[in-house]
């Protein structure tokens, strides 16, 4: 692993609620489709699975979006999916349709016979991209590494893929609490272990990705959601070479249970563009970062409303540490690049007097 | 009109904040595809555009869940689109892909020449069906009347059918807010018209569907959507025939925002199911009623939890004036209808209890 000094530690020092000089950012899917350059690596790769699975492919992609913007982050480029497919549910993706999984998880047995992976050996390919992408990176900014949560992965693991409404994960859930328990269980330790292994390998910060946490009502968000959340956080590795490894946890659709994320111990909580991020700092901000928070849809407007909705959102957490600028969700395929631009040069530039002293 | 006075009230006055003898309930979507029934008059009309203009086959699937189930009230059995379709947008349904409209909003030129429709003309057939409704109901229930709301209704007009991400609706409000604007405004003069030929022509209760002002933030939704509802709860005929016409509001993903939904003079607050329904009431409960909220996927549970979580849902509110029970959402074409029967049931019998003195 890279032991280069990092020239840009703004992330984790913002994570960690520590004095910046600007406000840093970075993007959910920066490296993604809306990039020319992202489409021509896919391209080159055939299909999507193989440009996870090739660590040189996931590399290029990951660094693509810091030779365009100045970003204060890089995010592995991979797929929440790949635990599901190497505990054994055989992901595939077809045209048109999105992720889908040949062995969905449909009886009990399903669940009891589900291995928890070797993260080098079944995901070894993306520990793999990790130790390359930090090599190529020389310390130019950190690299974030991720996983979705275990109630999102359960209900593509239940569905057979993405869904809307859950209705085989929620009927196991509601009918069968016990059994939705031991797979929460099983994803969790799979998980902790994907995670501890990405930090091994050197990522330096974690996401979990909640992405389905706020279909749940209160008490089932609490029970089947967060508590394995923390169940995560309870058990990565807080300290690595040195450096505190900071946690973001992100429920989309979550604001309305952002103190109980908090407790759990996460250094920070992501948040959606549905609060306005002064009222969760008022809520939550003496005890953890928040990232976020703009509408990814403000990007469809021109570069002066982009720079209007970054500097209410900047003056919405107001002066102190402990903010990280970030969409509420991955940005759009369609958005024009010189938008992700505008965003990027308006959170540097007009963040420096929330920094003075 | 039929003036054959109420033979069960329960909802009329539970919206009102009155004493009832059980919790009323009702479901979102109850006439419709989860029913065999409805199947059957939707085969017979031929298409869904028919369904909705054909006042005896409204009419007859919308008495169809009251033959069923002892529900409390009625819901008129219509689309939302209807206004769009009458204000010259060409509304038809495209096997698969949902509603479209011929010739949705793309430019100024649009909104300007966009027509308020006369109700009784263009919307006649609404109206016919609720005549028809209140008649063949001969007083067993009340008549639950709706609408879109502007912003909902606006999502639709401008990407010319359903969306996920609402881009060009969102580039509209956030470019030019004043188009924006001038579109609403339209909108809820054709909206605050047509829910007043409802109750007109015999709607005793106006509700009003926020579908998609949750995908906002939170100024853009007081000043983009929840304004708009304010302004055709100003607006409606608030008084008819020597009785009051609740009018109930609802906000899917809303549930940051119910004090200020609740400040609009509204009667009612719908809740989806993300909030507990005992904290909505400390926060708001003293000014309105609150309809919901359980979890539509419940319904897919044993009929012993359906019990349970409407248990849940009553112990939360606890007792006294003020609810209407319902789902968070409308349910589910794949429900099975005992499993309907067993929620009716359950919230008449669970709920004797809170009503007593």
């Amino acid at each position: 692993m890279s032991t280069v000094p990092l020239k840009n530690d703004r992330l984790i020092k913002a994570l960690l609620r520590q004095p910046v000089d600007r406000t840093p950012i970075w993007v959910m899917r920066q490296a993604g489709r809306y990039l020319p350059e992202y489409r021509a690596t896919r391209a080159k790769a055939g299909d999507f699975l193989t440009l996870c699975k090739t660590p040189e492919l996931a590399c290029e992609v990951t660094l693509q979006p810091l030779d365009r913007f100045p970003l204060d982050a890089a995010i592995l480029f991979s797929d929440i999916l790949t635990i599901p497919d190497a505990m054994g549910l055989g992901l595939y993706f077809s045209e048109g349709e999105g992720p889908r999984f040949e062995r969905p998880i449909k009886t009990e047995q399903d669940i009891s016979k589900l291995a928890i992976p070797d993260p080098e050996q079944e995901l070894g390919y993306v520990m793999d991209a990790v130790r390359l992408i930090r090599q190529e990176l020389h310390g130019r900014v950190p690299l974030i590494g991720f996983s979705g949560s275990p109630w999102t992965l359960a209900t593509y693991m239940v569905e057979g893929g993405s869904a809307k409404v859950f209705a085989n994960t929620k009927a196991l859930m509601f009918d069968r609490p016990d059994l939705m328990h031991q797979l929460l269980d099983k994803i969790s330790q799979s998980v902790t272990q994907y995670v501890n292994a990405q930090i091994a390998a050197g990522a330096q910060a974690i996401m979990i990705f909640d992405t389905w946490g706020g279909a749940l009502n209160t008490q089932n968000y609490l029970e089947f959601s967060l508590a394995y959340m923390k169940q995560i956080v309870d058990n990565i590795t807080r300290e690595h070479a040195g450096q505190h490894i900071p946690v973001t946890l992100f429920t989309k659709g979550g604001s309305q249970w952002i103190e109980a994320i908090a407790d759990t111990g996460c250094d920070a909580v992501g948040l959606d563009w549905t609060i306005e991020i002064g009222e969760a700092r008022k809520r939550v901000g003496e005890r953890v970062a928040l990232q976020g928070n703009m509408d990814p849809c403000v990007l469809y407007a021109s570069p002066d409303r982009i720079r209007q909705e970054v500097a209410h959102i900047l003056e919405s957490f107001g002066k102190g540490n402990g903010h990280v600028f970030n969409l509420g969700h991955g940005i759009h395929p369609t958005i024009d690049p010189e938008h992700t631009a505008a965003l990027v040069n308006a959170v540097h530039e007009l963040s420096a007097r929330y920094h003075e002293d």
